[in-house]
């Protein structure tokens, strides 16, 4: 068997080939271009012609970039409710982006009241309740403190809800995932916070409130806060955005977006939650039974196919990566298989390297698309051993008024002509 | 010895502090407060105010959101030469940043000819000479190719060669090392495509051409080609902005950044350097004894402290994060040490997780600083064992004609009053 037959060893059901592909640096696929599998076209007798762009100078430098305007369709899709100003989400447009790292142009956005105009110079956050020393810290004291880098992910609680509905949404992965993005955040541990105020260890909770109109507000156990969690002031290298708490928020990795409270201004050490406005009507998990799940904190186990996806049509048989991201609240992604046959047969997909924990994690797989009917899943096993669970199974456990948690596996339909359609398969 | 104590433990010369403070998550620091070390105000009778902009909803969601206004000082400095159309740099501004991936918009730029305003649907990318199959590819039929993501550094030749002047440039830390930046880039391995053309892996060189109207064109190492470099679309999950190659450039991890091609629109396997204007006018290092050096590929072990810096003044003595990047284009960073005595006396930083191979490395101190005069430095040495040298041996060995290749140790002075500047220490 050469190299190359290797290389395209199928692996599962409907041309899924083995991920080495992917894994193997330099030669691994030598030879693919003999077999008129991939898409570039030989050269014929056309000489090398001179576009006009490299007939005079282009454009001088900039002090701060923009995307080509080629690219401008590449943007968040806004929802919001007309009846409450300054309610509503934008979503990360996943089927037009690639890699692990959300732009910050791009980060999804869930406000409540608006994105406040906030004055850093004027901006203090408090930290008091049960404290030996109440705080009070400006953005300046802040950013002199020790801070910690990490890449980790947001998810919003009502990421996915629309696949709940009774018939699956024709829109785009970023319209009907894109309540999700991941950053390199750089904030202060607030461990070190809470020990500067001598909080009181068994109080047990934390109550978090941003400085937008709608004062939102979280209890976060304090054990989350003491562990990992921090005040962040840094998204993707720069200061944060407006849309994303500047000048500073809370950042809880793992955990339901909502919590993650921004442009924080006070926290305050209690003896119990909270039970705010936004953990009670909001964020709550209305069971089959009637009964309700709180504090649900934890992101579970998840991954979806971002190409090919709804809008993304295949055009002919040959080739095709098939790509997408997998993440989980608890830790770090163990493994993500890919089907092309509506899950009757799994393979592994490559994982990109470094696998971090709470973070986006891309996988690829390679596939041969025979030119006939194909629905492709992904599923994904975080490194407690949870699995994602089959839609049926989920529907089954938490019925479809469940609006929060949707970790589903996503189920992409390919017609014969390449086109791709949302199915619940 | 309380935890505290331990945590404060003095391990080098002029205050500088054990690591440990930045590598225990959680209870690091308990009882800092209590020292009045840190520089938060504790709360006196003032009431909790309502901010004029929690009265009133905010800002609507947005399609592709922007900093901050209060953040507007955070550009790139642009340095042209008014003499040649396009032709140019920017600077990030790392004394501004934080953590260690460079937003898209602040990424250096370096242009011989300016930006070119490229219509993806008109470009093409030809490979072509020494090859079984001459192809052309469009933008399209790349996209549908295998991908890889990695973070990694690009750096420019000529970066921090400011610092070679006689005089020390007394510029902001960004403009004196801001010819740095480091992304997520995800693209299309070349070794898959070069065997897809059947390229004669004897012939030893490919030349690489830009589509802008300088036509820039550097030789690279077969050898290089297939190891681990890639023609990159996407950049921290966009698409490649223009300044930054779109809609596709080549990406050589470690190497000098003018090989990485921008606008890359023909590949052409040869049999020898090309010796293009752009790699023997420029990019040669004319030494001491009026040798050059030429093809000098890899960016070498090299570390530079962005806070404090030129420019960021220390308030008062007491607690501050010495914190800075580290960086290799041979592989991973092995070890940061700092020095607040001038180099007297060092201590290892802590380096933030994951520590990948070429790719930027946030390192971190925590130094009492007592308001004294001091000098900081910062050395790196990478997996190869590579050890950054001081200034002094670098331009022993290479004089101060040198431009390009500094991998110089950076010193910075602190005033009694905390005021920051560059010296030759």
């Amino acid at each position: 068997m050469s190299k190359h037959e290797t290389s395209l060893d199928v692996v599962a059901g409907n041309g899924l080939l083995h991920r080495r592909w992917f894994l193997t640096q330099g030669a691994a696929l030598v030879g693919a271009g003999g077999l008129g599998l991939m898409s570039a076209r030989p050269v014929g007798a056309e000489p090398l012609t001179v576009p006009v762009w490299m007939k005079a100078p282009g454009a001088p430098m900039s002090a701060y970039g923009q995307p080509s305007k080629y690219e401008k369709d590449t943007q968040r899709v806004v929802g919001g409710t007309p009846n409450v100003i300054g309610n509503g989400v934008s979503f990360t447009p996943h089927h037009r982006l690639h890699g692990t790292i959300t732009p910050n142009s791009l980060h999804f956005e869930r406000h409540h009241s608006g994105v406040p105009d906030i004055d850093p110079e004027q901006h203090r956050l408090l930290l008091h309740g049960a404290v030996k020393r109440p705080l009070r810290f400006t953005v300046d004291a802040l950013l002199r403190y020790p801070t910690v880098t990490r890449i980790q992910f947001l998810e919003c609680s009502g990421n996915s809800g629309s696949n709940l509905a009774s018939q699956p949404p024709q829109a785009p992965c970023g319209v009907i995932h894109g309540l999700m993005s991941c950053s390199e955040w750089t904030g202060v541990p607030l461990s070190i916070l809470m020990d500067e105020a001598g909080a009181d260890r068994d109080a047990g909770w934390v109550l978090a409130e941003g400085a937008d109109a709608a004062a939102m507000s979280r209890s976060v156990p304090l054990a989350k806060i003491m562990d990992d969690a921090i005040v962040a002031l840094y998204q993707n290298g720069e200061r944060l955005r407006p849309e994303n708490g500047y000048p500073m928020r809370l950042f809880l990795p793992g955990y339901e977006g909502n919590m993650s409270v921004k442009w924080l201004r006070r926290l305050k050490v209690v003896n119990a939650a909270t039970m705010t406005r936004d953990e009670t009507s909001h964020y709550t998990d209305v069971l089959l039974n009637g009964k309700a799940l709180m504090f649900t904190y934890p992101m579970e186990v998840k991954s979806i196919i971002t190409s090919p996806s709804t809008g993304l049509a295949l055009h002919g048989p040959g080739l095709y990566e098939v790509t997408g991201l997998a993440w989980s609240g608890l830790g770090k992604i163990r493994r993500v298989e890919v089907s092309a046959d509506g899950g009757s047969t799994w393979a592994d997909a490559a994982l990109s390297e470094p696998v971090l924990s709470k973070a986006f994690t891309r996988f690829r797989m390679a596939w041969r698309w025979n030119g006939g009917p194909a629905v492709l899943k992904s599923r994904a096993v975080d490194e407690t051993g949870a699995v994602q669970p089959t839609r049926e199974a989920f529907v089954r456990e938490r019925g479809e008024r469940m609006n929060y948690h949707n970790n589903a596996i996503q189920s992409w339909s390919i017609a014969a002509g390449g086109e791709v359609s949302n199915v619940y398969a």
